[in-house]
């Protein structure tokens, strides 16, 4: 495999999707908001994604059974109120390389454009270190516009502060460069694995900013299965994705997604 | 050299071959199997395989004589029980960055494939870093038909537990994205270097799974030949490899292919 | 996004423009000198640069508003004495890594080198790792003709000497391979964050060299307003190519551009 | 800048050549012998090479001036008592990654295949860590016959003892993948800079292999000029290296080329 492999399930056509990015980062909390939403919503996979700039490894998921690392896109048409279209990117992995995270990056971005995606959603957690008592969701956007609409909802908006690496970061940018708009929610966690208080956060406010209904009453719940269920490979992986992503210097703030 | 190479050294035909990979890993358990498995049988070699992301260096052999970076790919016809062909990789490394590693096994795919393959073998150990008495293998595979049949024979199936890492978890993972069903068998070895008696356990699985017969009488003998006769650099590189994909952490069992 | 993109703003045509490089490097001290000379000079930009060798990531800048990693490109027309055109590099970033310093700087010649571009100047820090009392300006160049001028206007002539590592080496030294010719002026600097005493040092010879004539009054005030208005992650990122740059021997004079 | 890039500087023809590669490595035995080999037979230089693989900077030399970082091709003709041609590779740096290493000695090997290059040498130091009394001379072959011929003249053969690592084994390894033979010899050093006893020791056993003359009087002498010369960044670089290639472990013998 030489170059991303993107592997068309179903063919689907959409009228002016949202998208919304969460791939593994610190706390599990993107990911577990974005899994949560895709059961909750029963959204459909139309996509899979390969890459030779994941790692080159294999996990070993439930009864023995390989699972390969990989990004995947569903699908969910007219939902909530403005009866919209969206495309949620998730997976177990992100690309290892700068050149595979623009690259990558790049390649979905070409594919969820020929859908007609102009809005883009980026999930993930804000690793303080700490205990967090009463869970912030902080946010950062391709526009003033969008930040006024983050304001209007609660989100705390984290100014010359900070960065915000890998594919949340990388979407944002790379798709203000395409004249799309964005917004990064990013829920904060003391950096602990699997985070559904976090999740949950991040999950209240994203719909209210999507104007959908999703229940959070089986989060808990959610993070324990999920916690047992996947393999302590993925768990390593998680730990040392949040090590790698969190600053050893002094800065007590930090968002990864 | 810019791109992997695939030397073909004699053109040959296979009927639904079975493929075997058994590149250097934890404690040479692959290996050592395999390379006792080509010299038992007698299989063939019928190419050489070179590759810009093996590391950038030859060994000194017996006599002074360098030797490439190398995998090579052995051919066997109408082998056991069954009379079925098969095709066995072994070399003395593997690629050293993750896009090498999945460039390098999508070509092998390629080829391997040219010549009917659907079904994988893949052969490692699993360090425990400590001593073992009584030699476990554990196995992991790409769906569960496979899985009961390792059940049947007494392999023990790490379910939901680590990863398997490098050419062993990446030929199963990229092979089954091409509709391949695969096992991969890793003997349970303290770590240290040449593990005869893992490399043993692994054959003995094997060889009930391929339904042919492999006698083990010499491969102690051979494991001490292989350590005297091959270079110092090897066994250095070999630790290496074992050091690097051994966890630090508290994980007392690990897998890496 | 695979390859290096150069976006073009405005298309313009120029008159043997001389090339100034500022990228990120020790003490700010080479951009925060750029920045200031298009301030003062009123320079208009007319590309952006992006690469997939940059960070996978964004800034969060003022209002919490994204900022992708960028290089971009200024002209000024008919400047200072002799009248000459002008091309400014600046941005945010540099390659991370060897081949993508090259391939970008390759790119950024061949487009430079369109518009006649035969001079190349470029701006560094030069970290002493202790207080500077009187800054020095040191120089290196492409060629004996430029070391006489350097010496004509007092600057510190690097003798056998040192290394020139990233884009401010890079430029002279493929530029020179295309028959350009170059000075790299580097200002004295502890290596602390933001040095304006360093930027003030070497945009007074860059002037005399240019024969332009530029304010520093306003900046001091510049380097202040710099550093509380770019974000905290711009600064650790500074900090990092900092440190990653100096080395960490003995050696007490070391430059990077 | 891409690819790798030879310029041609002179057209010349060659008949059956001898090539000689000599670049940077431990205690700059390699290059020293090389550099003096040139300048007492006064070879002509008619190529360069330069790399996006080479690290991003320049060097600043004598007087200011900056070096690239660069390979480049001498040739003779007519040499010693059998009337031979030769080309010999020298340079500031080597390759950083794997992946440029294979593909600059893929084309290299490509260039002077095409002069008819079927005989290799290799030049390098093998570092000891400690101090050395009695300089010896240490060889590897692409073959048996070769073997001999070092063994005639007394070269001490490291049979399954170490590796070669970086051009001195690639261009061996390589080479013999194409059908030509050749030899490594590698000059016992305790791994200081610059190492003109080293660098002699291979000199006369090179010359013996090669039937020429070459005096070595001025070799402790150029060895002095050349640690004077050289930029304190060349020094660094080439401590970084031998630093780089020298085991941590408790192997007392290690050849890097």
């Amino acid at each position: 495999m030489q170059k991303n492999e993107i592997k068309i399930i179903e063919e689907i056509s959409l009228d002016n999707p949202i998208f919304i990015e969460a791939l593994p980062g610190i706390g599990h909390v993107g990911k577990l908001a974005a899994d949560h939403l895709i059961d909750e919503l029963k959204a459909v996979k139309f996509a899979e994604i390969y890459s030779p700039s994941f790692p080159p490894q294999v996990f070993i998921g439930e009864g023995g059974i390989i699972e390969n690392m990989y990004n995947e896109l569903y699908y969910l048409k007219s939902q909530g109120e403005d009866e919209r279209d969206f495309i949620i990117l998730v997976g177990n992995t992100q690309s290892l390389s700068p050149e595979g995270q623009y690259s990558l990056c790049g390649d979905i971005l070409d594919f969820i454009e020929s859908f007609g995606v102009k809005e883009l959603f980026t999930l993930g957690g804000l690793a303080t270190g700490q205990p967090v008592e009463d869970t912030k969701v902080f946010g950062a956007a391709t526009d003033t516009e969008k930040i006024k609409i983050l304001e209007e909802i609660g989100v705390e908006i984290r100014s010359s502060d900070g960065g915000i690496v890998g594919a949340s970061g990388l979407f944002l940018g790379l798709g203000q460069l395409r004249g799309m708009s964005g917004i990064c929610l990013m829920g904060q966690t003391p950096g602990y694995f699997i985070d559904a208080q976090a999740a949950e956060a991040i999950l209240i406010k994203l719909s209210k900013l999507l104007k959908i209904e999703v229940s959070t009453d089986e989060l808990e719940k959610r993070a324990e299965e999920t916690k047992s269920m996947i393999s302590k490979a993925q768990q390593m992986e998680q730990e040392m994705i949040s090590h790698q992503m969190t600053p050893q210097d002094g800065d007590d703030l930090r968002y990864i997604g």
